[in-house]
């Protein structure tokens, strides 16, 4: 079998020959981006290869790499392994951790409480279980770890503090310590953020943030439920995965021992959620896409292969429909949108999620963006990591730009595209209807291609506006679809909430002028930040998020905008880069 | 560190210097009787020493093995180990394998079911889930296991074949091949007995039984309830070498791959039950002994660490008090005493228990006849296995006897008691006081005390028979207080059960003549066999006994013999061998 020396890492392994090197390096648990799930399209599983025989470049590399094939890069998806290699696979770039923002102040009152439970001799025969003293609490239930506890402490003390989950009514232990921790966690298709919550004060210890290891299995997911539905086992491999994400998080949140974790609450779009929990998500991959399941589930964590406190339970913030996952509850419950009378919710990722609060009501709906703004298949497109370009601004000299971590660009995040759309379409660089105008100094053609050099190595083509530019347009459609069913008018919105991680570096007045938020009152905009993770961290704590979580689940009505035969009509008209009206 | 050597066995093991050798050779898993819990009483730990060094002779060693101290014999539990050893372990007999008697004729009705469940794709759609589909009968719970499969199949194939539980009404799995068992445990302090019931038809496939593992800890419960309640190590311990003994008892049943087993239903007395399930008996050890729990209890297999299917469930008969536990509610169900108007049913063992059902009531005791039966503490006492003398006759040429095995006899069991005591009774070589008569010509004066000798090796001492009485004495006590207490006379009585392993072999007329049954016509009497196993074993197919059970559990009436006030003078009353009338 060939073997395989990985030089930059200086480690090798061995496989079978004509293995697809993609799978090889994942398999083997090299963390490798393939954000279009091996179609050759996204060019970000490429590779070099130094030495060794490999399969011929297919069309897709030559597209992709072009010039770079030369050099001996090629990309991992689409190179098979044909004898031993020396290969370079470059490093992927950490993450910058979240901020993360305590959302709505809200009354502790933990999902997790203390019973204490007196016992008295006296009243204990040959027939009276010790056990029958917690009968005034009848409905309980009893882990197995706890009912081979509580007699023996009982009878020793006369006394024993339980702890127990307050909606399935389940005491999980006796209450040994005062460490008991829960775990909320935001289950991003491409990041995952978890925060350490101090159960007893309903603080939060600690966020932290890592890359889904699902990535290499694809970046999207229609990849990921291809990759699932192909077995048990691939299955198995996938939600592995997940776990392991946040198995790695959990330690490194701080030094608590797992042991002390008692709840682990999970926001995620529905995909995510199931592929978590071991559920096939096949039925969404199909015609009618149906969800699994809806509502909220729960299991053991040990259920799930998670290890935390023996009888840890984990719990899924409420799937509401196939587009409308424990994410956008999350969402919802942080920003507080219940409390409007008319107010528009909007979760801008691979996904558009768009939420409309009006009267009672709340209605939901949900865009196939794609992940454009998140910087995948655009030709200097990455992920909100250092080297992005993450603001730009106009002044009298040009284009101007920050990047993450200040240093030297390596190419353009997604709200680094959205000012540069607003500023190019504010200069005429851009119209309206999307074409680079040639006159502009800093617009070149290369290859035939018309581009925007924003500095030396990174560009705006014209194709990367086209992509942009369909994102924006299905993201207007959605909103269009939403308002109007609902007969609401921009005017009548008295507040729009933005959440994801990409929401703090947003413009308003930029993201108003391309046409992803309606045109309104820009002041009437609040980032609420990573809403999934701030509604998982306050159901941990809060009775009131609680039965808030249950109420958005029963009465959120979902619009399938993919669906309504206006569709075709509405993105045609929506092409045009100017502001939902 | 020192190291032993196992002569006889070929193996070798390492231990700390100074550990007790009956600790050593425990945890080593070495099968070693230990009917005292380690006290020095019972002498079945003997061990040959060969060479080494170890702890000098204790008193109790001194008492118990006599001359045998010169030959190297040593007592396991009051040696240490000072150095390297040579030793011999005398091979653990193995026991007579149980007939196994159905009993009560009962109409087939599973405790596992299945239920078809077919899915419609047209209703389907983003928001209605596949599992909706199942809402009619929406109070069933979901396994993990079966979440995970059951949206895919019903995608799939349009339909479903659900395994649920008809109690908990949990759906355990789906159902993907006809092998559906079930395990039925007789859990007893010294003998496991199980067997394997295939869940469609009803029919037991097999049935095995091997000693308790637990017995190396104490051939009784209080030595075992000490043991378990020294720490939660010691704990788990104890209770995974009675999970062993199970394990190991279904890997020899039949070759039936253990995921294939669902459910498991154990019948054991309070002590067991509790150990079995790993909660502490700390309760039952010390005043006012209450038992930890009452009831049923149920547990996921896993959860026990016995592994089956992955979401097998385990189940144990109701506990009805501290000394009444699953096994009498197994005997009660196997009897059919429910539909009897006045009826006893004995079980004979360690701890003797007796139900007496009368009209709408049902009254049971038990009381703590002590190991007599079982062939412990008697000079030439031994467990129902090959060698021992379980039937005595006495002919013209004096008495008689067969052994199990028909070999040359080694000791006599508890059924060879009884016929011994009631031939000798008859015979008056044994007063009604329990007094030998040294006229007999059998009965011989040896370092001061008369023996009965039966041959060569095995005798009956004048000690033995004052064991044997108070025994007897002990469960009278039990039947004269349940009876009086009940206003029953033994006329009233229209049937006698007699339950246990012991209960096959027991001559009625023996058992009446030296007062252990009341002075009933012997036709009355009935063994109903292994009681326990046969309530487990129904429990699993039948409806109606596990409504049975249910009910047992709420009408039995406990009496607690040893706290009545009139238990020293009933006690000195029934030292006399003759029948309670
Ligand atoms: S190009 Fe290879 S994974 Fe996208
Ligand atoms: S004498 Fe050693 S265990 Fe009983």
């Amino acid at each position: 079998m060939p073997r395989i020396i990985i030089k930059n890492k200086g480690s090798g392994l061995i496989c079978e020959k004509n293995s697809l090197l993609l799978d090889v390096l994942r398999r083997n648990g090299i963390n490798i981006q393939a954000i279009c799930g091996g179609l050759g399209l996204c060019g970000l599983c490429r590779v070099r290869v130094m030495s060794g025989a490999v399969s011929e470049p297919t069309e897709h590399e030559k597209r992709i790499l072009g010039g770079l094939l030369s050099e001996g890069w090629r990309l991992a998806c689409q190179t098979r392994v044909l004898g031993d290699l020396e290969i370079i696979v470059p490093e992927a770039r950490k993450y910058i951790l979240e901020e993360y923002r305590v959302g709505r102040k809200v009354k502790v009152s933990p999902l997790l409480k203390v019973l204490e439970i007196t016992y008295c001799r006296q009243k204990a025969s040959h027939t009276e279980s010790v056990m029958s003293c917690i009968s005034p609490y009848i409905d309980f239930k009893f882990s197995h770890t706890a009912l081979s506890k509580i007699p023996e402490q009982l009878y020793l003390h006369g006394k024993a503090c339980l702890l127990y989950d307050v909606e399935s009514r389940e005491v999980l232990d006796l209450e040994e310590n005062d460490r008991t921790y829960g775990v909320a966690v935001d289950l991003g298709t491409t990041t995952v953020v978890a925060a350490l919550v101090d159960l007893k004060s309903g603080s939060v210890l600690g966020v932290r943030s890592t890359y889904n290891k699902q990535i290499p299995y694809g970046n999207n997911i229609i990849s990921r439920i291809s990759y699932a539905i192909k077995g048990r086992e691939y299955l198995a491999e996938i939600s592995r995965a997940a776990i392991d994400t946040v198995e790695e998080l959990i330690d490194n949140l701080a030094p608590v021992d797992r042991e002390n974790i008692y709840e682990l609450i999970v926001a995620g779009n529905t995909v995510m959620t199931a592929l978590f929990l071991g559920i096939s998500p096949h039925t969404l991959g199909f015609y009618p896409f149906s969800p699994p399941f809806t509502g909220m589930l729960e299991f053991k964590a040990r259920e799930l292969g998670l290890k935390l406190h023996k009888e840890a339970l984990v719990k899924t913030l409420p799937v509401i429909g196939s587009y409308i996952g424990g994410d956008i509850v999350g969402d919802i419950v942080t920003s507080g949108i219940l409390e409007d009378t008319t107010a528009l919710l909007v979760d801008i990722g691979t996904n558009g999620e768009i939420v409309l609060k009006k009267g009672d009501s709340i209605y939901a709906t949900s865009v196939p963006a794609g992940p454009a703004f998140e910087g995948a298949g655009l030709s200097s497109g990455m992920l909100a990591t250092e080297g992005a370009i993450h603001r730009v601004f106009r002044s009298r000299d040009g284009i101007e730009y920050i990047t993450i971590g200040n240093v030297e660009p390596k190419g353009i995040c997604g709200s680094g595209y959205i000012d540069l759309l607003a500023e190019l379409l504010r200069a005429g660089v851009i119209t309206k209807s999307g074409r680079l105008q040639s006159k502009d100094p800093c617009v070149r053609r290369r290859r035939g291609v018309l581009e925007y050099v924003v500095c030396d190595n990174v560009v705006l083509t014209q194709k990367d506006v086209r992509k942009l530019q369909l994102a924006v347009a299905t993201f207007k459609v959605g909103l269009h679809i939403l308002l109007s069913k609902t007969k609401t008018s921009p005017e009548d919105l008295e507040k729009i909430y933005v959440a994801g991680s990409f929401g703090y570096h947003v413009n308003p007045y930029n993201a108003i002028e391309i046409g992803l938020l309606p045109k309104v009152d820009p002041s009437i905009v609040e980032f609420i930040g990573n809403g999934s993770l701030g509604g998982a961290v306050m159901y941990l704590i809060s009775d009131e998020i609680r039965r808030e979580c249950r109420d958005v689940y029963k009465k959120v009505e979902v619009l399938e905008a993919p669906l309504e035969k206006s569709f075709h009509k509405l993105f045609i008209e929506s092409l045009a880069f100017e502001p939902v009206t």
